[in-house]
C-alpha cells in the first residue's frame, strides 16, 4: 500500500521472442572430433536478459553466436556465474524427454542467489530448455537415433559493465545444447578425450591436505563456477600421473566427500551389522553437491533394493541398506582389506553412473573393485533402471516429455 | 636433445600490433555519472591471446570493445579466471607513474597458475600496461591535472570453447583502464556508489561462521575471480544493514583474515610490553591476499617508525613495532576495551588506505578509532609517504616511470 518500488517482471517461459537461424549448422556424426570437443552446440540458443531495476525481460530463441560481454562484466573478474548441466534425451517410443528439471530448475535458483545473481521461480527453467528443443531436438537429435542424448547447459552470468566489486546489477541467463560422447558407445582409440573416464572403471587419486575443494560455510553445496575453476591443477596434476580424477578429501579425518565433479558412492558390507550399505557423503555438511542423479540413486535404491520388491523383481543382488553419513578414506581402506568392499562408483549427469576400480590414497593403492576384481553389479542396475526412466522405456514422473515441432 | 616438442612463445611485452582508435571516447569529469560508474574505460585496451599449442600471440593495443565469447568459454562456467588492481599516478612533476608493478606481474602469473591458465615472466606485464598508458595516458591523465590516477585491471580468462571441465586450452589477456573515483575527493551528496568507502571510517560488520572466505588449502591467497562472486552475499548483507564491508573471520578462534577485498593492519599498545605495534595476519596461513599495498606499508613501517629516524624526520608519532601473526576479534574487542586500541584501517589498490570506525561482532560495536574517538595519525602518515611516491614528491626504486607518447 502505497509503496513505489517499480514492479520487477519475474522470469517468464511462456512467451519467447524467436529468430530462427538462417545457416544451420552440420550436425556432429557420433564419435567425431566436432562431438568430442564439447563445444559444437545446436543451431539455437536461449537467452534472457536481466536488470536490476526492471527484472526478467523477454527470453530470446536466435541463432547460435558468440556473446558480446563488456570487459567490465562482473562474471569475467569476480566468478559471478553459476550453472546447471541436464541432458534431453531421445526415447525408444520416439519422444524427447527431460529427467527431473525441475531439481536443476530449483538447483539454479539457489546457486543463483548465493552468488548473487537474480533468481526466478524454478519451474521456469524446464520451459526453457523445452522451447530450445522443440526447435532444435528433431534435426539435432533425431528420431532415428533413439538411446542418444544431447547436453543442455543452463548458465547465468553477471554480464554488466561495473568494474566495481559489488552484486550484479545486470545479467544474462543463457541455455545452450551440445552433443556430448557417449563414452559407453566409443571405440577406445576414438576417446583421446582426457576428461572422458576410463572404461574399465575410474582411477581416483585422493587430494592431499594442501588441496582443499570446499569446506563449512563455504559454496561447495552450489553449483558455481568457483568451485571448478580452482580445482583444476589438483586435477590437472592426477591426470598428469595417469588417474581420473580427483577424490576430493577434507578434514583432519580425511572425510569422502566427491569424486571430481560427480557425487561418489560405496557398497560394502558394515563390520558390526554384517549389512549391504550404499555409503554416500551426506548434504548436511554443506561440502559436496546436491546431484540430481544422487538423489536418484538414493530415491531408487530405497524403493526398489527393499528385500520383498527385489525379490518380486527377481534381482540376484541382495538388499541395500542406504546410509547418508561422512565417510573416511580409512574406512574405505579398512574394508577393501578386509574384503568387505562390494562396490564404488560416481553418479553425475555429465558422466552418468561410472564404476570406481581403484583410489590412491598417499602410497597406498586401494582396490574398489569388490570381490573377484569387478563390480558386483548394484551400479550397472541402478543404471539400468535410470535409462529405463530417461529414454522411456518405463513411464515415470520423473520424467518430462518435451512436444516437438513437425 | 631430440625432443620434438613445439617451442611455445614467451610472453613479449616489447612488440605490438597497434590500431588507433578513430572515434575518441568522452573523458569523464572528476565525479560524473561515468565516473562514478568504474566502468567508462579509456580510448584502448591490451589483449594477448594463448593457446596451448602455441603459446602467447603478439600483444594488440586495440579501441576498447566488447570481448567475443564463446557461450562454451570456461570462464563463464568455471570460473577461469584471474586478475589484478593496479593504478597509474599523474606526477606533481608531470610524469606518469606505476607502483611496483613487478609486484602485480609475479602475482597475476602466480594466480595464473593457481587457475590452470598460462604462465609468463612476470616483468613483461609492465610493459604491456605501460604500453597502453604511453597512448592513452596524455589524453585521460592530462598534464593538468597531477595528482590524479587512472585504475588498470590486467586479466586472464579461459576463452576457449571448451565444455568439458579440464584445463584451459586458450586464454586471453586483456588491460583495461578506468578512469576510477577519488573519494578522499568527492562531495558526500555525489557519493552514491555503494561501494565507496565512508568518509568518516569504515564501518566493518565481522563475519560469521556460515561465511567463510577461504580455507587453508584453497585459494585465498591468490587474486582469483573465484575469491569474489561467492562473497558478495555477506557483503550485501551488511551494507543493507549500513555497513561498508566484511571483515572476513576465520576459525573457531574468530581469527581476524581480511576486510572486504582489502588487507586489514590494526594499531594497538601491547598488553604485556606496553610496546605499540602494527599488527596484521600473516601470509604464511594462506587465508589473505599478499597485497602489494599491504608489502609496501609494511616494509615503510619497518624502515621509517624504527625510533632513530622517526626521531630524525621530525615526526610527533611513537615508534611501531610490526608484527605479523595471526588476531583474534577478541583481542580487538579486549583492547579496545582496556584503550589500549590507538588505530585500525585497510590496504588495497581500490581504496588504497582507509580509517576503520568501528566493527561490528555479533551484537558488539567495538570502536577502533582510539583515544579522543579518532584515528592517532598512523594511516595518514603512511597514506602520506606512499602518496609521495606514487606521485613523484619522492624519488623512490618502487616507481616505474612510462614514457608518454607526444
Amino acid at each position: 500500500m502505497g509503496s513505489t518500488a517499480p514492479t520487477k517482471a519475474e522470469l517468464n517461459g511462456s512467451n519467447f521472442k524467436i529468430t530462427r537461424t538462417t545457416s544451420p549448422r552440420k550436425v556432429p556424426e557420433p564419435g567425431s572430433a566436432e562431438e568430442l570437443s564439447h563445444s559444437h552446440c545446436t543451431d539455437h540458443m536461449v537467452t534472457v536478459r536481466w536488470t536490476a531495476a526492471q527484472g526478467w525481460e523477454t527470453p530470446e530463441v536466435k541463432p547460435y553466436e558468440n556473446l558480446s560481454i563488456p570487459p567490465t562484466a562482473s562474471c569475467l573478474h569476480y566468478a559471478t556465474e553459476c550453472f546447471e548441466g541436464m541432458k534431453v534425451y531421445r526415447g525408444y517410443d520416439g519422444k524427447l524427454r527431460l529427467f527431473r528439471p525441475d531439481c536443476n530448475g530449483e538447483r539454479l535458483n539457489t546457486s543463483a542467489q548465493r552468488s548473487s545473481l537474480p533468481g526466478f521461480k524454478f519451474e521456469e527453467l524446464k520451459k526453457l530448455v523445452a522451447k530450445l528443443l522443440q526447435i532444435d531436438g528433431p534435426r539435432w537429435l533425431p528420431k532415428s537415433r533413439p538411446g542418444s542424448f544431447l547436453y543442455i547447459r543452463p548458465t547465468i552470468i553477471g554480464s554488466g559493465p561495473h568494474l566495481g566489486v559489488q552484486i550484479p546489477k545486470e545479467a544474462l541467463l543463457f541455455i545452450i545444447a551440445v552433443p556430448w560422447p557417449d563414452f559407453t558407445k566409443l571405440k577406445q582409440d576414438q576417446n583421446d578425450d582426457s576428461s572422458a573416464p576410463a572404461p574399465k572403471g575410474l582411477k581416483l587419486f585422493a587430494s592431499t591436505p594442501d588441496a582443499i575443494r570446499a569446506w563449512p560455510g563455504g559454496f561447495g553445496w552450489a553449483k558455481l563456477g568457483a568451485n571448478y575453476g580452482p580445482s583444476l591443477q589438483a586435477h590437472g596434476k592426477a591426470q598428469a600421473m595417469g588417474f581420473d580424477q580427483i577424490l576430493w578429501l577434507f578434514g583432519e579425518d580425511r572425510q569422502v566427500t566427491e569424486a571430481g565433479a560427480s557425487n561418489f558412492f560405496v557398497v560394502w558390507r558394515n563390520a558390526q551389522s554384517n549389512q549391504l550399505e550404499l555409503v554416500t557423503a551426506p548434504l548436511e555438511s554443506q561440502l559436496i553437491l546436491p546431484g540430481v542423479t544422487r538423489r536418484s540413486v538414493l530415491e531408487l535404491v530405497r524403493e526398489r533394493f527393499s528385500t520383498e520388491k527385489q525379490q518380486a523383481e527377481g534381482s540376484s543382488l541382495a538388499p541395500l541398506q542406504v546410509v547418508e553419513r561422512p565417510l573416511t578414506i580409512h574406512e574405505i581402506e579398512t574394508a577393501s582389506r578386509e574384503e568387505r568392499l562390494v562396490e564404488a562408483f560416481v553418479s553425475g549427469t555429465a558422466y552418468f553412473i561410472t564404476p570406481v576400480a581403484m583410489i590412491r590414497n598417499n602410497d597406498l593403492d586401494i582396490s574398489t573393485l569388490g570381490q573377484g576384481g569387478k563390480p558386483a553389479g548394484y551400479a550397472a542396475q541402478i543404471k539400468s533402471w535410470l535409462e529405463a526412466i530417461m529414454y522411456g522405456k518405463e513411464e515415470h514422473d520423473w520424467s518430462y516429455v518435451i512436444e516437438e515441432e513437425k
